[in-house]
């Protein structure tokens, strides 16, 4: 058996999120079909990150484990020709025996975006967040600092996670404008303002809760400290809501 | 009667081009409709151009005349609210009444976006033409110089035109790679080239005519003296094919 490593790219709008649901499409199930086709029997593939129903991947991860000896180009190619047009697999590389998508993923990197001002661009639209409040994005910067570190995350996280620890280590957090060239076909009227965290792993919605606590700062309806005293407290109350699934992007997968 | 300049954009794949048509969705229909719902009565508007099916616009101009006392803010809610996502009033600014967005218009741009690469960007593949083979950008940015100026553009006309004049000035043409950053959150694996046009008027497939033309010439089919050559011949037989609509956008139009 091979060990395969591929990137995958996606448009999660329509899709349940990676993982298989009863419910629904979801980029696992069409992922693991494609390439049962290929295979000749079933095939499971990991990721390193359970996506949630409507959240984006530009470098999402996964690992499988293959008999067949189709080289990586011929791969990609047939994937990508039985795959919807809106998950694409951007790289498949050999890898060892050992690697796992999600055991062996050292940092994630997501993205979350949200479009100011009143109208939301019809490009933008499925990728974004539309916040139509003034923000303080100097409030909103200097809050996210309390981020950095490792921490209990608990108020960040949905009810219902799993048993597993809630402590985390977040490497890096920015809150910034994005360049106004930096959306389809250039700029349009609204700004968007990108905020991007990565650590060594995530609860369940924690990123959105994230954005969502960072824009009642943004609003002046939460003081900045509101993050290090949710930290500290451990209570879900003390953040802010769930953020929409759309805004927030996979970013990359460091091993 | 007052008159109104509206700027609009859209995504444009999912409807049949600007102008009304018996066989699909328009965008003319949807900012009519809207509009007389508001006025309480029928209402015409007149865009600077009747774009194609698929075609998307950043910043399409139309022009209404309308009784009803709205002000210009709350109009642009209420058609915003009234428009599907992907259709968005951007602007509404009070105008003179002698103006007219179609026939007051002195120079639109459009861009024609080309992904290049073997993967298509999950979120460009609307908004592009996907080639995969390579192409020569020095062979096109070469040609592309001979577009500009006051032309016959016959040889890159659809056939079956209105009997107007085939003479319009090209006041600037260019190509360019985007810069890597210029795609939805971020780079992706696959560059976009950008074809970019600006003129006093275009004739019906003109850009899209020109980018098939480009592309043929990038490819090495062509020399980059085929644009001047299909310019002095007059013959659409001389050009490249009509590229896909999905790459063209009305950028921006200028009174």
């Amino acid at each position: 058996m091979r060990t395969l490593k591929l990137v995958i790219q996606y448009d999660g709008t329509t899709y349940v999120g990676w993982q298989r649901q009863p419910n629904g499409v979801s980029i696992q199930a069409l992922v693991e079909n494609a390439l049962a086709a290929i295979e000749g029997g079933r095939v499971v593939v990991d990721a390193a990150s359970r996506t949630d129903a409507g959240v984006h991947a530009l470098g999402q991860v996964a690992s499988v484990r293959l008999a067949h000896p189709i080289d990586r180009l011929s791969l990609r190619r047939a994937l990508n020709a039985t795959l919807p047009p809106d998950v694409r697999v951007a790289d498949v590389q050999e890898e060892s025996p050992e690697f796992h998508a999600r055991y062996a993923a050292r940092e994630k990197t997501y993205r979350y975006r949200i479009l100011a001002g009143e109208v939301p661009s019809p490009f933008e639209r499925r990728y974004v967040w539309h916040v139509t409040t003034p923000l303080d994005v100097d409030r909103m910067a200097l809050a996210i600092r309390d981020l950095v570190g490792r921490h209990d995350f608990s108020a960040f996280a949905a009810a219902g996670g799993a048993a597993q620890s809630p402590v985390r280590t977040i490497t890096s957090a920015s809150v910034a404008w994005e360049p106004t060239g930096q959306r389809p076909f250039g700029s349009g009227p609204s700004p968007v303002l990108a905020i991007e965290v990565a650590g060594d792993g995530f609860l369940r919605h924690m990123v959105r809760t994230i954005a969502g606590t960072l824009v009642e700062i943004g609003r002046g309806r939460l003081e900045p400290s509101a993050i290090a005293s949710a930290l500290s407290s451990g209570d879900r109350q003390a953040a802010g809501p769930t953020a929409p699934a759309s805004g927030l992007v996979l970013v990359r997968v460091v091993y």
